[in-house]
């Protein structure tokens, strides 16, 4: 791998006039009068190509003016500084080597012009040679890498939950079933039904909807604890929020309550906006520039401002004496919609809001109720621009208090009994939340769809590639 | 969250004579007749507990004499060196609280004794309380983190491919299904098929076998990347090197031969194993002990060593020549079996070992051809003591080569199609490989079965957690 990056040069990593080689493919090329070419070369490693300057006297200089957007190439030459505007540095070309070409250019489905959004999804093999989703794929790789950093320098430990579950405690409605079994041909049992114990796992298996139970149990031996992989639901939701394949970021912690796991989201956000910040600045300017015009100075804003708190109690009288008419009326016990959220965080606290303590009937079962016998130690963060980004709360660590709950709620405790054995034996308070990642990675670049921020989504009616 | 990581005291981070809190469960509790308790507490930050030594003026001294292995307790106290043997640091305590029992601990399944892997794997919810799960929890994590930073610091992008694919390219066979068809009433079209165009993804849709296919995608326009995900196989062996569900590294690299990928694959070996001898010696020291007690010299020898590097044409003629009976005989055009493989990692090289130019015959349709016409640039990488750890492959990039490829494997171009643009557009010669993690992750521990280095294995017949 003889060669270098062209962010490397780019930045300045290389010293003037060194012979260089780069290998990418090119964006645009231009042909002065004067006999030279000019060759934007890019290899994905930073927003910006470089330029190679192709004089005439190359002998393949006539194949040379015939490359097209997509040609792949290898350009060796001296590094020098540029003239040119907004560029740092250029090669002087010596050998440019073509390495492959496009086949038919005016047909080449990502050809040099603007492409609509669905057009590039619709290509989403080829999209990440645009500008766009190049640029997309860099700030979500430093989020991803950013969250890694945040959790390991704070001792957290990264565990794998399962993607296959046959565990019932995860509430059926909207899982994809996993199988192996024949379709034409069922096995029946004597009943005429159909008979999962020939399956595979022997017995009914879905796709994971959360880590999280199965987090709880790392977390009661290890302290801190962390999932960060792909979840399912198989919802029929055609929003710009939701896709059938999603990647969660699920923290767990030991001895810790919901204003200490409010703490460590408010961290979390608030390291990886900085790391895009200091690391991906080329890919924000753009998205500034195209996408978004807070798409910066909304994350700086993030990163600077305290979060506020408030809870839901609080949050519904502010709502219902803001004197805003909302589509969905307010009243103490239903849940927040799209419109409270943002109302609370864009005009009411304008800043990041933890909403804390909502009502028990509207959240799950695993939730610590308060002493209020009404509410349960719950969290939503909602941000200014997007709303809801991760929900959490703390976890009922008392066995008496959870199976009452379960009970209440017509669950069946055998189903439950390796959750339960974490209370049985030297139960911890704890806490977690999770983070949808493709809507992180949306709210940071100011992309309008998550299917545009993960490479292959996956929806209602759509699984190609 | 106002208490410290065992992992921080134990290694001096913390002023002797400071007043600390630690939070953790439970391993011993030794009473002296002097009427001191010793207490051995754990929280997981590393191998080693750290020991809390309870006068008997505390208050609730008699409850701290109940306690047994596994309940949760907060301790406070000095932080003053340690007088015992193999321990830097102990806690005076002041003040021990007492947050969680355990119930009747005779019958606590993880009570201070040794227990069979098997027993532990039957309480997959609990193991990671034993010293072992443990050390394997903080090993795959040190891993894990070496991997991403591995391929960040060298500008790769990590790719989340797809987990769920309709794709045809995959080659069926041993994949699971991916539905919310109603079972019970399956849609059936006028010939009395199941009618898949009213599933959820409108198709038939499988798990992952393997990202590589779409992270070429990537790889033909970001250059470097990598993906680190869930994938799949529906295979009914039940051995101790196969899952059902495991994590794989597969990174792709433009502009890459067979010479440069296997280069790339032992720099990345030898770089998180220097990693896990650097971070992780308290657990490496463990699994040394009492699990492989060759597991920190044979690491140690693997990063010194160079890899060796043979052509597969050579290496059979070694087999044959060797002397050795081998179960399966050895003849050119067969696939080398494990013994093989380790004997030429073992016997013959004493070293890590990269096998290159397999028969084509035996090997992927999208390996790139050899101009001997017979052979394929694909390597496997073999090592002492575990065999094929790694394999890859230098991929066709030259569309006519691949397309009669695919025909002479009676392959359909059609099904191709997205994979065949990467070859019309810019097509680049590239080349990656595929890491089995929980091999990997075996293989460092010295823990003879992947069961055990992951936190809920999936196997045939068994998906429960």
């Amino acid at each position: 791998m003889s060669h270098f990056a062209i962010a490397q040069l780019l930045k300045g990593a290389v010293a003037v006039d060194s012979q260089v080689t780069v290998k990418g493919w090119i964006r645009t090329r231009r042909d002065s009068k004067a006999g030279i070419s000019f060759l934007a070369v890019h290899d994905g490693s930073c927003f910006d190509p470089i330029q190679a300057v192709v004089p005439n006297s190359l002998n393949n200089y006539n194949e040379v003016t015939t490359l097209t957007a997509g040609c792949s190439v290898e350009v060796t030459g001296k590094l020098v500084p540029s003239e040119g505007q907004g560029q740092s540095f250029e090669i002087q070309a010596d050998e440019v080597k073509i390495v492959g070409m496009v086949e038919n250019p005016d047909t080449y489905p990502m050809a040099a012009k603007r492409h609509s959004i669905e057009y590039l999804r619709e290509h989403a093999h080829l999209r990440p040679r645009t500008n766009m989703i190049g640029a997309v794929t860099r700030v979500r790789n430093c989020l991803s890498q950013a969250i890694h950093r945040f959790y390991h320098e704070r001792g957290f430990f990264w565990i794998s939950t399962p993607i296959i579950t046959a565990s019932d405690c995860e509430g059926a409605g909207e899982m994809f079933r996993v199988s192996t079994l024949d379709m034409q041909n069922l096995p029946r049992d004597d009943k005429g039904n159909v008979d999962y114990s020939e399956d595979f796992f022997g017995k009914e298996a879905f796709l994971t909807v959360s880590g999280q139970l199965n987090g709880e149990t790392y977390c009661s031996a290890m302290s801190n604890i962390y999932t960060f992989g792909p979840t399912f639901r198989a919802e029929n939701s055609n929003t710009s929020r939701h896709l059938a394949e999603f990647w969660m970021v699920e923290p767990e912690v030991a001895f810790a309550d919901l204003n200490d796991i409010a703490k460590l989201a408010e961290d979390m956000l608030k390291y990886v906006f900085n790391a895009v910040l200091t690391e991906r600045r080329d890919d924000m300017e753009f998205f500034a520039q195209r996408i978004e015009k807070t798409a910066i100075s909304r994350l700086e804003s993030f990163v600077e401002k305290d979060f506020a708190q408030v809870d839901y109690t609080d949050a519904i009288e502010i709502l219902k004496n803001c004197g805003k008419k909302f589509e969905f009326p307010v009243e103490w016990g239903v849940d927040l919609q799209s419109e409270h959220e943002r109302y609370l965080a864009e005009v009411h606290f304008e800043a990041p809001v933890v909403i804390k303590n909502y009502p028990k009937d509207i959240k799950a079962f695993y939730m610590r109720q308060n002493e209020d016998g009404k509410t349960v130690a719950a969290m939503d963060v909602v941000a200014p621009g997007i709303g809801e980004i991760i929900g959490g709360s703390q976890r009922e660590e008392r066995l008496d208090v959870l199976d009452a709950r379960l009970e209440e709620m017509g669950l069946d405790k055998e189903d439950y009994s390796w959750y339960r054995d974490l209370r049985k034996y030297g139960t911890v308070p704890h806490s977690g939340f999770g983070l949808g990642f493709e809507r992180l990675v949306a709210y940071v670049t100011g992309m309008g769809n998550v299917r545009d921020v993960i490479a292959f989504p996956r929806t209602k009616g759509s699984a190609t590639y």
